[in-house]
């Protein structure tokens, strides 16, 4: 288990290497990184000298802090910005930055840079994928649940109605760069539910970083850098890990990323997606999960009881709000991917750091395990 | 070189394999191959059992023999009917077609089948590129052209207004299927332009098949099978040798596919698009050419003498149609991605079977070269 320094407040704390053949790229995590964007960008032999900066309108000061560093190197930087929220990843957003990258004589020579959470990242990503049939895509992402979840993986896509993801494309960055100073201006809550997925990388695949957050919770919460970087790095090397034994999704590997998530997805469609947050959705997920696979006699008490405490330590939520219909939550479930002739499958632990894919579970246990909450 | 022969008037003539490692697929190429597509799927490996058909709207009766087929063998049926022209390669009808593949059920399990010319197989090929992140794509390539052009290559892909294919991707097909009869529908001046990109491949790579379009002129105008299964197998395997050493356009390498090309897309410019059809354009752009390579010391008039008596032959053009300005073409050129510093880049023949790109090209050659005409 790493300690946590404080001494290395400085610049590059991590680099994760991401393995996908011709397609492998550096993830970058430090301090103060933006500012030396391009350095990092040289360094990675990139020779493009002009930028489509794609960035939350949120954020317009960060955006200002890559577009002065970028054009101080003799860049030539195209900013365009995306309205915060997952309405952003449309067909007419797409269609409207497609249109800005063609009006700033965008081409095979360019560079796309995402700079936001998923939903930039996203279509960023998707309009990289595709424009010129193919650009390079620098992927910074600015909040906890981007950097460990949505910057590994190359998923790229935008929403048609009624259908998240629906159309999109594998198209793997050539650079992360991870800032932790982004994480200062993210509001707590969001942090904090970012916190969902790094604890979900120890419940699949990683015990030691399951320990460090038990161990390390406040250090984590008060975003101590030393922390942050060995939390962060550590989640991208485990989805790094299941992503490039699984690229295209086709072996099924990538499935046990979705620990807690069958359940998640009900709770956000049921609570109205926005009331509650990803992350917290997932949170309650997992212990639905643990619950589940406790009842099947998977596993033993004290996975469900240490989950449960790590959870709350890091002051995520772990049961339903009060007057969610569990009965809708079923029917819910019923219309997602998982389900097989009225049964469902779901990812459930068999110990700590260990996941695997269960057919088959009746509904009378699935229920019981979300009543209990 | 292989003698026209009659008597092999039935089924699969001939097939072209393309190299592209894991993405490597079959051309077959024959006669009534659409009734027989179910087999054919079945033999590649298909275990796909929903198929979203994408076909032209002006082809109906294709539509209905492949439909027919594959729902006699089983198969559910999705047919999305496209308007026939370059206007339907939009933002709009991607934003359609996507749609209707998500009202039909689409799923990873789906299959895309483009049935009609370049127009449908590049929207087509887009969507599969891009529907749930990629679908296995099945090309049936109805007129000459896309038949010996854009079915082989991987590209896919819309417009913009004002931008040609500025957005979309490489996606291979799983495999290619060449009915020969689909061409007794074509109109007889688009057949005969696309035999201009069959005398490209010959001067460009296979003197062979020059010499092939030589001698069996008039077989090939007749539509005999045998001919016509030839000369559209050696032009696969032309640009399927030439994709195969650069798939994604980044060695340069398949610059040489654009022999006679900077010429014509002036001329389809500034004739308007559609006066003059792609491959007569072609045509004149390759005499064009050919004269630009002559007055340059680098081939002898023999070339071009043999390569205007070939198009002639094929009833094909030669000559700028009469009333455009030189001095317009060589403006839109400049506009042309090819250009340098003022100066243009061509390919040029440097002797039968072999181009060239040539740098520096001043204007004063270009134009004496298009006066000519």
């Amino acid at each position: 288990m790493k300690e946590v320094n404080n001494s290395e407040l400085d610049e590059r704390l991590e680099t994760v290497d991401v393995f996908l053949g011709d397609r492998s790229y550096g993830i970058q995590i430090g301090n103060r990184l933006l500012e030396r964007l391009s350095d990092l960008m040289a360094e990675a032999g990139w020779n493009s000298k002009h930028a489509v900066l794609v960035a939350d309108s949120q954020i317009p000061q960060l955006s200002q802090i890559v577009s002065s560093g970028l054009e101080s190197s003799g860049w030539r930087v195209s900013t365009c910005y995306i309205p915060s929220g997952e309405g952003s990843k449309s067909v007419e957003q797409a269609s409207r930055l497609w249109q800005q990258m063609l009006d700033s004589n965008t081409d095979r020579g360019s560079t796309v840079i995402a700079l936001g959470g998923g939903v930039v990242g996203d279509l960023a990503g998707f309009a990289a994928a595709t424009f010129a049939r193919g650009l390079p895509l620098l992927q910074i992402p600015t909040t906890l649940l981007s950097q460990v979840d949505s910057s590994v993986g190359g998923k790229t896509g935008i929403n048609l109605p009624g259908a998240k993801n629906i159309v999109g494309a594998f198209w793997q960055p050539r650079m992360v760069v991870i800032d932790l100073q982004t994480l200062n201006s993210l509001p707590h809550r969001e942090f904090v539910s970012g916190l969902a997925e790094v604890v979900k990388y120890g419940v699949i695949l990683l015990p030691e970083l399951f320990e460090y957050l038990d161990t390390n919770a406040q250090s984590i919460l008060d975003k101590q850098p030393a922390a942050l970087s060995h939390i962060i790095a550590e989640s991208c090397r485990a989805k790094a890990l299941v992503v490039a034994e699984d690229e295209r999704e086709t072996t099924g590997r990538r499935a046990i990323l979705n620990y807690g998530h069958t359940f998640a997805h009900a709770l956000e469609s049921v609570c109205g997606y926005g009331k509650l947050l990803h992350g917290e959705a997932v949170a309650i997920g997992m212990q639905m999960a643990a619950r589940l696979a406790l009842s099947l006699g998977r596993i033993s008490s004290e996975l469900v009881e240490r989950q449960e405490s790590l959870l709350k330590k890091l002051q995520l939520p772990v049961a339903c709000p009060g007057g969610l219909s569990v009965e809708q939550l079923w029917k819910v479930m019923q219309h997602d991917k998982k389900v097989e002739h009225g049964k469902l499958r779901f990812i459930l632990p068999s110990r700590m750091g260990q996941v695997e894919l269960v057919n088959g579970i009746e509904q009378e246990a699935a229920i019981k395990a979300m009543q209990v909450a």
